[in-house]
């Protein structure tokens, strides 16, 4: 009985590699069980942890506080979300905000009946940046509240260049406009258009024999995705792919421009300098995975978001410590 | 019956009107009463609203939802504090950081056996500012943080300064020391001294007759206030003080530096820019008034800080509004 929390990773990739790094990191938690659906003779973990086929985790009910799932969102989440939470006080990333509402539902239902607790949407964006969207509309009624992204590498546009026929390799930073974050800061509040925020800059390996021009009109005019931003396509070699472009950086602002009383301007500013997204996004993960453990404990149950979260949960400091130390 | 939060305030001065005015931006809620220690008929206020002796206040038991109190933390808080909470539910500003867990105690004993809710030190610093001093150390475990003030007015010590003799009027100013701001957002996490981190900058009207080298020294070597940093003196006249240094500015900076991983740097900041300090802390009181009310119908009794308040309770949202719209 080592009274600390008792963590199980579902999914091994970046994130869940992130998780247990930052579980490392904290006194008052232990890793007790990786999950996957690969072999898990074939999962390679940071640390000494045991590692279970993703088909046996039912039998791993009572034995972990919190279940951290590390799947995506597209095709892991939607049905690992409602079963797990079913077994498992959960967190997860759920990122696809349009459908937020629906897994919700979906997770709330099966995670009431079971007495557990599900976070959902945990990480930056959704996660710390939607706090701060809150916080700034709360206290500051009359206003504008802007969310800028980047510098930073967007797996999903990354993702969308490489489905372009010719494309052997391709990364995707979404880039802020210096001068639109200016003029947001000033406490402007600007009418911005998708074009005005945000710059995308793609680096592109052809195939062999790939026609760049054609390629560079497939990327720049491609709906949804780059149509409405301006967009740069430089083209590399495999070799400076690998060399200058491994890395997932990432970031960001969240802007609340508002006035008081006889028209006072007011900016609030949250930002974020991440030299890796993964890594950041499992460390809001396990800190929201203590507050879980914590909201089950006091008898909580279905599916929660961060606003529902007092943060005082996330923080292994007692309330009069935090009083005493942070207040 | 109108549906809305009813609001009281205790105390009007700067934040007792910024109250008033951040109520009339919230459509959710009421200003009911304003209690003032000076004749009702002599005190002005923004708009139209009853005025009453704080001595009467017990009468208006049933009647407010939440009392917002807007006394000085030096003599007016540390008793209005306690025995207001055991008559109506309260949101105060407190800011003696070092008397906040004493402060807490007393507003506890007395709030928690009425039934109602006491939110203490509400604002920025303590309030919004402590909140990211928390997320930064839960969520990123290996660290530091720092906070920076201003560029602010600093009322204590433009009052310190009054109090030197030859000296008729002043104003202090708090201003970060910008390398110092740019190390810590480099991720670079270095020890910062006093003097490191700020300067200030004083604005000072000399009596008819004073020595200007000798008030400059008294300022300059005074313990605790300024002789642990890099200080300016620079003499105006009565005219000049009440043209240029009519206003409250202030702001400031709460960086956390931490790394993750095998040694990736993050950083997350959170920063003010505030045209009026006691409009916006207003403003911050004013949303945790709502949340205040909430968490009382929620049955909850007792003191209470930042850290305990789900932040979906500041919003006028739902919780699935908040779900589909900010998350």
């Amino acid at each position: 009985m080592s009274g600390k929390i008792k963590i199980g990773i579902a999914g091994y990739g970046n994130l869940g590699r992130g998780v247990e790094s930052a579980i490392s990191q904290s006194s008052d938690m232990e890793l007790v069980a990786v999950f996957s659906r690969r072999d898990p003779g074939a999962v390679k973990t940071l640390g000494p942890v045991a590692v279970h086929a993703m088909d046996d985790i039912a039998r791993f009910q009572g034995e972990i506080d919190v279940l951290i799932l590390c799947g995506g969102s597209k095709n892991d989440l939607p049905e690992q979300g409602p079963a797990l939470a079913a077994l498992f006080n959960t967190v997860d990333s759920f990122d696809t905000h349009a459908k937020i509402p629906e897994y919700f539902e979906a997770v709330n239902q099966s995670a009431e009946p079971a007495g557990n607790v599900a976070l959902i949407s945990v990480g930056w964006d959704p996660g710390l940046f939607s706090l701060n969207r809150l916080f700034g509309e709360a206290i500051l009624p009359e206003g504008a509240s802007y969310t800028f992204w980047g510098k930073g590498l967007s797996q999903g546009h990354s993702d969308a260049i490489r489905r372009v026929p010719g494309v052997k390799g391709a990364v995707q930073y979404t880039v802020p406009v210096d001068e639109a974050v200016a003029r947001v800061r000033s406490g402007a509040a600007p009418k911005l258009s998708t074009r005005e925020k945000h710059t995308r800059e793609c680096y592109v390996v052809l195939e062999e024999g790939a026609d760049a021009a054609q390629v560079e009109q497939a990327i720049v005019t491609m709906p949804d995705y780059f149509a409405d931003y301006d967009t740069t396509v430089t083209f590399i070699t495999a070799e400076a792919l690998a060399r200058d472009h491994g890395a997932m950086p990432h970031g960001g602002f969240v802007i609340r421009s508002g006035s008081t009383g006889n028209g006072s301007k007011q900016v609030m500013e949250y930002s974020l300098t991440l030299e890796s997204n993964p890594e950041f996004t499992s460390s809001v993960l396990v800190a929201y995975a203590r507050a879980a453990h914590r909201l089950n404990q006091q008898g909580v149950a279905g599916a929660r978001t961060v606003f529902d979260v007092p943060p005082g949960l996330l923080s292994p400091k007692t309330p009069a410590q935090l009083r005493k130390e942070l207040l």
